[in-house]
């Protein structure tokens, strides 16, 4: 699950996902053979061998693929259509557009960043929004252009149109890093990519405001994060990927919280990097990780 | 938190828990010098320096411990009456007696007969009680009694009374090793002794029944396990000790059973040995864990 | 990597491995498709896409597979003949036979007898063979053979004859569950079936004679366990599995002993379970796990 | 185990060590509350309760602590004087001086640097040290002198007599965020203050330079990082916090390298923590970590 940016040319991701057949494995890896590319990585999986969803990974390195792209995708359509499989194609080595929205917190949005400079995040960061300054000037010492859109009052409707408007076709995908703002069904309709959240609680436990002090008061031992798809249902959408650490009685909220922040980072890095990476599967509000 | 079952000859532990004061710990450890005994570990623990609660535990080694018992235990009364707190003094080679509840699963009331074999839990047992009789066997390998004690049918109380007549005056505490029945709060207060409960998710995750299968629903990446005391509310008594394993998307809700097995066996094992060791103290919903 | 053993009729698996090279992977599938089957898993790895190993693992599903599985076995040997690639195929509804070599300690040989009991490894145990009788009579209530070879003496031939002439023709693989004598290169030669060991440290820390004691001195913060196959050389064979717990300056080499044992259990269960499933693939001093 | 930094207004930390006798612990305890101190917290350890070295740590308040620290220790010199033991006493609220020497790899240092400015760790820092330039603008940025001290050549004598300028009388302790010279025994003991390492290996495994290429050639299944006091043998001084995380067969030693320094960035911010509130106690080659 590494990344070797200067390895990825020429390399292409495929996904396949629909109702689980006998030859469709068959009938890809003959598709990719027959247009000179070698499979890298292949990866699979079916929920139920008979009659369940089907869902593949493949990646292949095609000497010229730039050139070939149309050829194989006319040829997928041909292919899978029978099959009545969805599927889609990315070249590996165009980094996906990420938007960071970050609050008064910064440690997420920190580690993002620096990740993304050591060269481990297949991103580019066109921009990172807050509704507060605090973090202005660390996110331009990065190189990276920092967007003010307070949010005060009730109405949130004005300032979700104008992080819209920053947004609208410049992203592949949104990552709140902390970002304590509920965004509206409106607004993640208009949006129309994948938005990714950072929970500070290992869900289901302690949906909500507040869960390391939530977690103080029922006496966990473990504390968690989760990082998930953002759907219309606050912190119930499907989950990429979550992770624990260990507390005792004799911590307070704040230094589970202090605690929590390096588990929180740890947790939205990795799911951060299996979507830049097409690792990441949706089905239903369940994920399929390869 | 090691047992060295020949090493408790003429060992005390000391529980003092109650308002925090200046010069508490003097005055128990002062106490402890004049009977001319040895500290050998010590922990405390303070909820809140001003005006918190004060939690302790002295383990001291005092040659003769039985003949000078009596006197120490005056003198306690003594000393620590004027600061309101309370306290309790245990022989540490006098095992507490264990009583198992058991129903079909086995593998946590194994774990516990196999360490008490090896000498690893400081408890004697004097029973295993299950409402099923598929163990009778194996339990009586272990050259421990077991009662069989049918819990069919709507009303528990003929059963529950059969148990407690089993259990009155023979045990020091209880351990449900996945035992299948609820206990009616009317068993707990004529029981009068604690009562330590295993549940196979990570609370306050998926309480109550099927929690694999809620957590296959819910698509976590993480199972757990949870020892608690049990009090008259389900699944929210204090949690003596949590843990965790990792799962993926591939595994179905069996598989995540089989595997959250492992950790139901090695959190009920932890949580029963603290306990055997007095070093859980409870504090409201929560516990001290020394 | 779970075991549905009800589910494994008609199931094969299918390891390949061998120079990579473009079109294997459309070969093998295709294969598969023609012979009816249904592929159910696939993995693979290659350690250069570039004139590197390349090793795939193959589950699949092909209704009535006995009377299929000769059909089968001379088109593969037919198709992966010019690829030169080495191939087994095994059926998976006939577990391997796994024989257990144990001497005084019986917390890893218990573990594997109880797993195997409650059907979460696919094994069946024709024997127990020890150099000690401790165990003879827990080995025999699982209803499995135990047979005494002792070990006294500075000439381990005689012993390590009588027990070759029990193991041959009767196991697949041999599983040494902390049996504290060296076997010797004859020995193994003569065998010719693989043989799991499980060492009590983190290799390559602490290799040979007690692992606890060292890491005691070292004042390591963390014990561990290492799974490997057996060769010539001492712990110094292929690692198929390894696990750590975290302990601290106030345990005692004992206490280290005691904690350990639960990671060598975990550990040693995990290689098995992966052996039994051939999940594991040997390539030189690495292993491959699927 | 966590940092207030607000709350260490008149808190003193008191440890210490010597040969274990009976009523050490009432002789402590009796001296702080005679000086109106309230304990807030107590740990202790002896290797060896009949003869062995006892090791203690105690948190104290006392309102007006600058005023009483004279008479303290006047009474702790007479009071510890009889029993041979050695002790220290620090005031909490003075954070001590910690130096950072680094080479090309920011990740450590950084790590550091964040915690600090967050507020996590109790230590100023009053220089970095590098022999490359790459980190100059980033340490800069945090507000932090730095100091470019190359260290071309095989006389490394120049380089070490400019270091050592810079540090003498100016730091409490030194950390080696990944610094790539090995400092001469004529160095260390000129320096005079505890120096911390972190070594990129679970040791004693892979001592020395490349152990995450070692790590692949062995074929672990975990790697790790450990965080020791620096002594005239390589990676062989008391251990202070070690973890490991988990790889596979897929990945490269790259791979393993930036994998790991996660490990290692987590390890040496507790290490460096637990050193700055006076957790940890050398013992010879062990440390005691409260």
């Amino acid at each position: 699950m590494s990344l070797h940016t200067d390895a990825l040319r020429d390399h292409a991701c495929l996904i396949v996902h629909g109702p689980d057949q006998p030859g469709l494995v068959a009938a890809v890896t003959a598709l990719i053979t027959r247009h000179r590319a070698n499979i890298v990585s292949l990866d699979q999986y079916s929920d139920n061998p008979e009659g369940g969803a089907f869902f593949q990974r493949v990646v292949f390195h095609r000497t010229d693929l730039a050139a070939a792209v149309d050829e194989i995708e006319d040829d997928l359509a041909r292919t899978l259509e029978p099959y009545g499989m969805q599927w889609r194609l990315t070249d590996q080595s165009v980094p996906k557009r990420m938007a960071i929205l970050s609050s008064t917190s910064d440690h997420c949005l920190l580690e993002l960043l620096w990740r993304h400079r050591r060269g481990e995040l297949n991103v580019s960061i066109p921009m990172v929004v807050s509704n507060h300054t605090v973090s202005a000037e660390d996110v331009r010492s990065f190189g990276i252009p920092f967007f003010h859109v307070p949010s005060s009052g009730a109405d949130k409707s004005v300032a979700e149109a104008e992080i819209l408007k920053l947004l609208t076709g410049n992203v592949d995908f949104v990552v709140l890093a902390r970002y304590m703002q509920i965004l509206s069904d409106d607004f993640l309709e208009k949006l129309g990519v994948p938005v990714i959240n950072i929970h500070h609680s290992f869900l289901p436990a302690f949906v909500g405001a507040g869960p390391y002090k939530k977690a103080k008061e029922r006496g966990v031992k473990l504390i968690g994060a989760t990082s998930h798809y953002v759907t219309k249902d606050l912190d119930e959408g499907p989950i990429i990927e979550q992770d624990v650490t260990r507390v005792d009685h004799s911590m307070t909220a704040s230094d589970l919280q202090s605690r929590g922040a390096y588990v929180e980072r740890a947790v939205l890095s990795r799911a951060v990097q299996w979507h830049a990476e097409d690792r990441v599967i949706r089905h239903g509000n369940h994920t399929i990780v390869f």
